[in-house]
């Protein structure tokens, strides 16, 4: 077994644990406290969550590294995305949605191996909807192979937006987005906005706060099914050091670089 | 068997009927035209779906009056909410995501006597969820009694926001009312919008081009779990000239009130 198709193997089975344990707390009461503001929340089912996925990886995979939303992981400044294999976890990501809707968030993993994304995770829980990649053999959704994204202009689909508050430049972009598109729509988990674009159901998301797991398994996802994500003026993304970033088709990213 | 439960056991097995039609579209291309501007589109299924629910009703229930989407129904100004027994079709409410997502639309029916909404329907398809009321009875999803919604303010919920471009007197408010909020969500259907209220979901949804078939199903669905619609100065819904409209729990409607 190559060890693409071991570590799949073993990501699957641990999205399964904690897909059950996500649910199982859902009857009873969550811890819920507040971090940097009074919407960005974390629970014990996050911390929970991202303990034991740490624990695995550490030893599966002594010599990875792993970037991590809650600090069981390694420290930022001490990755070597260039010349280590390096796993990014978000235990939950769309908290707010996990705590409020009881729905509508995800469980994500990636890996990149010297800097190149090799496999990706975006587990819908409620939804039981397991959306992965392997580099370079497309996109599933559970078994099922995804179509390759058309390359649809703003005009003619939706744009996905941002689902906090914002300044009134960015207001003002959105909003000059969604004039050009047909709607606006807005979900809340960055792991799941990913999903939508790269089955096309939006065909841009615009995000001017991610962390490196929010958009590590997005970017894996995205370009596997033709779909292109950068900073604002075109750079690539920088994982370690992420910046506002246009995910979309390759024709609606152009748009938006343009009206920036 | 009372009028009410003639007309629930109808009704749902109509609902079943048409979302068995309707997923059977999705396996063939739809034909899609567009009605007043270039995000207002109908399709063959809008229409179909609405000429078979206007003739199961004319049939079972002659003397009563239909307000629907697509024109199969009466004339509004034909209408006599105050003396009649008035049933509110939207065949597909969503349809920009029954076209270009495939999921997040619904099937919709009120019925109101007198002006009295006395049962509600929305169907979200594709999730088969059908969340329903009778009057006094509680909001059900399937077999499921919802829980009575929370009085949640504003600054412990999600505001869920119009989908389509608004004017930059629109746009402020959703600004202000975001910044109140933990966040804003937007789905672009108006009955699963009204549904994720009745649930607890957001705590708030706030449109401005509702017509009487978006609004006449959330209203029985809201009021009957404990949430408040109101026009933006707080006067009673008109369900047959509608205006920019408020729907939320108790607090949030009045906090959002002030706003304006």
């Amino acid at each position: 077994m190559s060890l693409i198709d071991k570590r799949d193997t073993l990501i699957k089975k641990w999205l399964k644990k904690a897909a059950a344990d996500i649910k199982e707390s859902l009857k009873s009461d969550l811890n819920v406290e507040t971090k940097t503001k009074r919407n960005d929340l974390v629970t014990n089912m996050d911390r929970q969550i991202e303990r034991d996925f740490v624990e695995q990886i550490q030893y599966h995979f002594p010599e990875d590294q792993i970037v991590s939303e809650e600090g069981y992981g390694d420290k930022i400044e001490d990755i070597h995305l260039e010349e280590n294999t390096v796993w990014f976890l978000d235990p939950i990501d769309g908290t707010l949605n996990f705590v409020l809707q009881e729905e509508n968030f995800a469980v994500m993993l990636a890996v990149y191996e010297k800097g190149i994304g090799q496999q990706a995770y975006v587990y819908d829980v409620m939804r039981d909807e397991l959306y992965w990649a392997i580099k370079g053999k497309g996109v599933y959704c559970n078994d099922q192979l995804l179509p390759k994204m058309s390359d649809t202009p703003l005009k003619d689909g939706l744009f996905a937006s941002n689902s906090m508050y914002l300044s009134d430049k960015q207001v003002n972009l959105n909003t000059e987005i969604t004039k050009q598109a047909m709607g606006v729509r807005t979900i809340g988990s960055a792991g799941i906005e990913a999903t939508e674009l790269a089955k096309g159901s939006v065909v841009a998301y615009v995000s001017y706060g991610l962390k490196p797991w929010d958009v590590a398994p997005g970017l894996i996802l995205i370009e596997e099914n033709g779909g292109v994500l950068t900073e604002f003026d075109g750079s690539p993304i920088d994982l370690l050091n992420t910046k506002p970033t246009i995910m979309g088709t390759p024709t609606a990213n152009e748009e938006i670089q343009k009206m920036i």
